[in-house]
């Protein structure tokens, strides 16, 4: 990944508007009228032969009549004129370009060849370059904008937030909705047809930002899935949050989306697999994006699923329950000591148990409602609180807020405020709860999904610190199994298997009848009889099948029989041999096992049960690979049908601990594959009962090849 | 249902406040200060040995000295004084009275005694009563407010809107909420305990109270499901949506609403069930019920899932692209004839597919958004139209809002309006939508679900039209098989399952091993043979079934076996004889289907594919029953695994038709049933290949005794 120093981009010392114009409140006015708003210390210059200045800055008729050198340079002519300008720049040996234009990539083929024309001048002349198609970048702490949008109307409130998004006015809605909440933001980037420098780009840099602490992004497209792994996995360590909307997940959002900044969306499915596994926090809209950014600003890290709510309305109690109990935290019945303690105030006509509902009391008494708050931060019982304060500005919701930022003050404990009731009311103790950074919300909803994004994000925290150590201590020799090959036959890939630790059925391949009696003698029968070709794709069709073979005479036959089969179908000549197998007869569940490659993320795995479970209730699990066995038994876990592997009733118990090792093992595979692979499927990979493991019964490795796909190798017929 | 005349208590012409007080702020103060600020023109009194008058109203020592009749009284005592003013009360021939006391029902065994005593005292004297705890009703189009809640600080917007609720802070907070966003209301009626009138008694009123177009209600439980059901279906009839929120769905909440208002509250799975086969709009937030209340004012219908959105954001766009398809909207592409009106107007550099992008052009030519909505009013391709309005005040956002109404009044298409950016500059134009009767909302979510709240109903309007008029032609003779019955043969079962026209197997009973040859005659081996007796349930485990009999000799055997094998067990005097049965040997698919009464519903019909389907992938579809055919399908068309019915791939295809027809039988068999039944159980009933029709190979009825549940019947193990 590219690692320029943006911090020069968005920190320039001297800054030149290409397209600069007096008229107001056009883009070329706005961009640099923007400087003078934010009190620029540095040099800025207009170019436009019509001026000699502008809003008090020197005005040149072209780039190179500026006297000193440009960092960075605004460009906010029509598209046509653009690769000139980029030429200008080139010859001034700029260093960052801001390209405000539309009419490339998001235009179709043409613009996106104009488009791909001026990349190349960037890259070739070292030139980092923001758009085109964006409003460009903020850097609030120092009110540096490189942007149209006019700073003179924003009301900026300082922070530690950092916005990544590829849309311009999805970062306006989202800095100026969250700003009114009192969220404090540091810079918002936009990354538009992110021609040069994507989003992940400006991802990175945030992570890296020592006074940014939690990233807010919009996405069309995933530029690198791995680079967001890397970024994701950093993000982590650090324990910056990234909470990421990622826009395009139907049909008509992605025919959309490709026509708005060119972006091709990728699956949303893997995505929203993707997503989970790197301990991101995934919202579908921009208010969720808001509740997100305010859970975080928090700051506090909940210990466990465990929470306790103080109500005033019973119905409010029991609608929160229900919204805390669907998003999985357990609401747990506080001891009768935490009770005793919650009483002690005042003898409670009310229900103690949880939800702690103090009704009409806190009316008569307002100290309760302190004392409810403090008695649950001390109890060990609960992870986090949620309090419900429907108290607006006049009957003294103010001052409740108070004690709930007192309270907090005291504790690590997460607390999580619902005001609910009439805007005009509640809006200034929502709002004066989020500025001591206390996450407050107006609907029951909002709130409970701010305590499940805290949770979540712990998990995650936890879980994959320990799978980032583990993996990079996981180091394969590569194959080249694939190297140059047109077709992978079964032997092939059952061999390839087997390197990586995968049980396969003991077997041997037969060229000609008199190899059979050999290959016999380390072989029980029942055994399978499978015809071995580099161009036969259904071998049942061709008769290329015999199973449940019980003897060496009835191998013979089956030999003979495929063979002859071959002939008539006219293959003989392709045929490599017979490969003969023991057949397991143990009891067993059929898994389908696969590690695809997806265009984003890179390599997939994927488990299900065989037959109907994967074909017909879509019931299969998936996660970024490789995988830790941990991680594999947590995939396994998630299927439906867990129980059949597991011991339904009576039924068998199979051999789950192997099957985990097996997919990890299988899902380190890709890591070591070479050449033009696309797929790797096991079908069946048999699991055994407990103790006696599992068995990769089939192989097929998919190749791509120019003319498309060609699938390739076996598939067992039973 | 009862169905009183609650017209008059919503208007007395004469009400006395028991417990009345000149403390202001007071419960018993504000209660008849609320008269004061309604402009109450009818008598009012107050009850109290203390005052001679209160807020200008005569005061009397007690209820007997109100030298005239009353139509109404308000109970505003302490919870021990309660029965006392009921004794007034009757003494003094009031129809109606209001208990605001708590300290009933919902606080535990003591509180339900005392609030039956009061409940037997009214009822056998004619008084019918709101409450106990509750804080009364509000009829808010005349001012009369029997409630505590003080009038003089509502803001009323008046309305054709009524609520119901369970809660009164509820109550307050969907009206308060709602009327800021200029929603009107008429009636706002709160039930509490609901010892006498329920919410049902209130919902029914305002379903039949011709002023009332919108109902919306919170309940925590419901006290009659065949109730709700009619009720549910005459307001379909008239075109009344009711929105619903029912809380307690989680067991935490269940344990809250308990101790709150004293609800059980149900079973939540089959409450979403019954909301969707009723037509209800069933939501789980207050936020939502507001949503969907803005929605139904619009008083337009969607004529179908077709929908086109004009957005001013990219971004936006693909945001509310992914919602809508996510909702079951159809975001259709434009025809290019529709497309080229559009840019008509303006040569467009944006989308007109669908999202319809126009961008930043708006701004310099404001007649643009005029145009577009009008363009899509007319074209035939599009049912719903989803506008994007993210224009503040400021900026003429209520010009835009203004064309908006304009174009609405000429159409009948649904128009919502999606007004996005910070509350300050958008929350007028909003308003201003809202005031005129057209949906807006605030995020893309509430915006794209109002439009899915629309279409539902819209579904459920033409569907169940149908259905209601189906089943009045519907009656059944009843059986009184069950009556006296002390439990159930399976015999019995499939005489029961036959005479509702439901295929069981060919056979009979044996009671001696000479009663088979006559009974042979009729039937095709291979047969089964299983032990009937009264008191035996699992019958394999005695060794009581033999399957799979292929000839006569073996069937002489198995009977000789089951009869050895019965007295081995000690029971071969409970037995009634060996029920013979052909065998089904043609390709079958099992399905387990049962009708359970559920304690608020009453009668429920289950269906799913039998053995795992059912048991790990909890893969069934519920109705209510009975069903129609047609009903019956698309329950079967829910279930995951419908593939394996319908034929997946080259697989067998079963006799759909006939299963859909059969079910919609069985699931009429509960109306008939008289006694102590509490299941009916038929596992297997196999479904055949097309044409060859379905067979129920087992049956069970479960019923309920005093001590507990006791099976009976039959399992068929194979």
């Amino acid at each position: 990944m590219s690692n320029p120093n943006l911090y020069q981009l968005l920190n320039p010392d001297s800054v030149a508007v290409i397209g600069v114009s007096r008229t107001e409140g056009s883009i070329g006015n706005t961009a640099i009228k923007n400087f003078v708003d934010g009190g620029f210390k540095g040099k800025v210059y207009g170019v436009n032969p019509r001026y000699q200045s502008v809003e008090g800055y020197p005005c040149y008729p072209s780039l190179a009549d500026i006297p000193d050198s440009v960092d960075a340079v605004i460009i906010a002519v029509a598209s046509h004129l653009v690769e000139n300008a980029i030429h200008d720049c080139i010859a001034k040996k700029v260093k960052y370009v801001v390209i405000f234009s539309s009419g490339f990539a998001e235009k179709g083929a043409e613009g996106l060849q104009k488009q791909n024309e001026i990349l190349a001048l960037c890259q070739e002349n070292g030139i980092r370059a923001v758009g085109p198609n964006t409003i460009g970048t903020y850097n609030l702490k120092n009110r540096i904008l490189l942007s149209f949008t006019p700073l003179g109307r924003m009301e900026i409130v300082d922070g530690d937030v950092g916005v990544v998004c590829q849309s311009g006015a999805t970062c306006i809605t989202l800095l100026s909705t969250a700003m009114e909440e009192n969220i404090g933001f540091n810079y918002g980037l936009t990354s538009g047809n992110q021609m040069d420098l994507t989003s992940l780009d400006f991802i990175d840099f945030l992570v890296e930002e020592e006074e940014t602490n939690i990233i807010a992004t919009y996405i069309e497209g995933v530029p690198d899935g791995k680079v967001l792994e890397e970024i994701s996995k950093k993000a982590l360590r650090k324990h910056k949050p990234i909470i990421i909307l990622k826009a395009g997940r139907s049909e008509a959002g992605q025919r959309a989306a490709l026509s708005h900044t060119a972006s091709l969306t990728g699956s949303n499915e893997v995505f929203r697999m993707a997503a989970k596994s790197l301990g991101l926090t995934h919202v579908q809209e921009i208010e969720e994006m808001v509740d997100a950014i305010k859970a975080f600003r928090g700051r506090k890290r909940p210990k466990g699923n465990r929470v306790a709510t103080v109500v005033i309305s019973g119905a409010t109690g029991i609608m929160l329950a229900d919204k805390l109990a669907e998003l999985d935290f357990d609401l747990i019945p506080l001891s009768s000591a935490t009770q005793e303690k919650l009483f002690e105030e005042v003898p409670l006509y009310c229900s103690a148990a949880n939800p702690v509902d103090i009704g009409q009391t806190l009316l008569y008494n307002p100290r309760l409602y302190k004392h409810c708050i403090e008695t649950l931060v001390e109890t060990e019982e609960v992870d986090m609180i949620v309090l419900h304060l429907p108290i607006g500005t006049n009957a003294g919701g103010l001052t409740f807020a108070q004690e709930i930022v007192d309270v907090s003050k005291t504790t690590d404990k997460p607390i999580i405020v619902i005001t609910t009731g009439p805007e005009r009311s509640i809006a200034e103790v929502r709002k004066f709860l989020t500025a001591h950074h206390i996450p407050a919300y107006s609907s029951i909803r909002s709130g409970a999904e701010a305590a499940k994004y805290l949770l979540d994000y712990e998990r995650s925290y936890q879980k994959l610190l320990q799978t980032v150590e583990n993996d990079t201590n996981s180091s394969l020799e590569r194959h080249s199994l694939l190297k140059g090959t047109k077709s992978v036959t079964e032997p092939q890939v059952k061999k390839l298997l087997a390197q990586h630790n995968i049980p396969v059925p003991l077997g041997f391949v037969a060229k000609r009848e008199d190899e059979i009696d050999k290959g016999l003698s380390n072989l029980k029968f029942p055994v399978a009889a499978k015809i071995v070709s580099e161009e036969i794709t259904h071998k049942s069709d061709i008769g290329g099948v015999v199973l449940n073979i019980k003897n060496e005479a009835a191998l013979r036959e089956a030999f003979k029989t495929i063979m002859s089969n071959a002939e008539s179908h006219d293959v003989s000549d392709k045929v490599d041999g017979v490969l003969i197998e023991e057949m397991v007869e143990s009891p067993k569940q059929e898994m389908i096992v696969s590690i695809r490659k997806d265009p984003v993320f890179g390599p997939i795995i994927l488990c299900g049960l065989g037959g109907i479970y994967v074909e017909i209730m879509k019931d299969v699990s998936q996660r970024l690979a490789p995988i830790s066995e941990k991680e594999a038994l947590e995939m396994l876990q998630e299927l439906k049908c867990y129980p059949l592997l597991a011991g339904v009733r009576n039924g068998q118990i199979f051999d789950i601990s192997e099957l985990a090792k097996t997919l990890s093992s299988i899902s380190k595979i890709a890591q070591s594959l070479e050449g033009p692979w696309e797929e790797l499927e096991i079908n069946p990979l048999v699991v055994l009962p407990k103790g006696e493991g599992v068995m990769a019964l089939d192989g097929l490795i998919t190749l791509s090849e120019e003319e498309g796909v060609t699938k390739l190798g076996t598939v067992n017929k039973k």
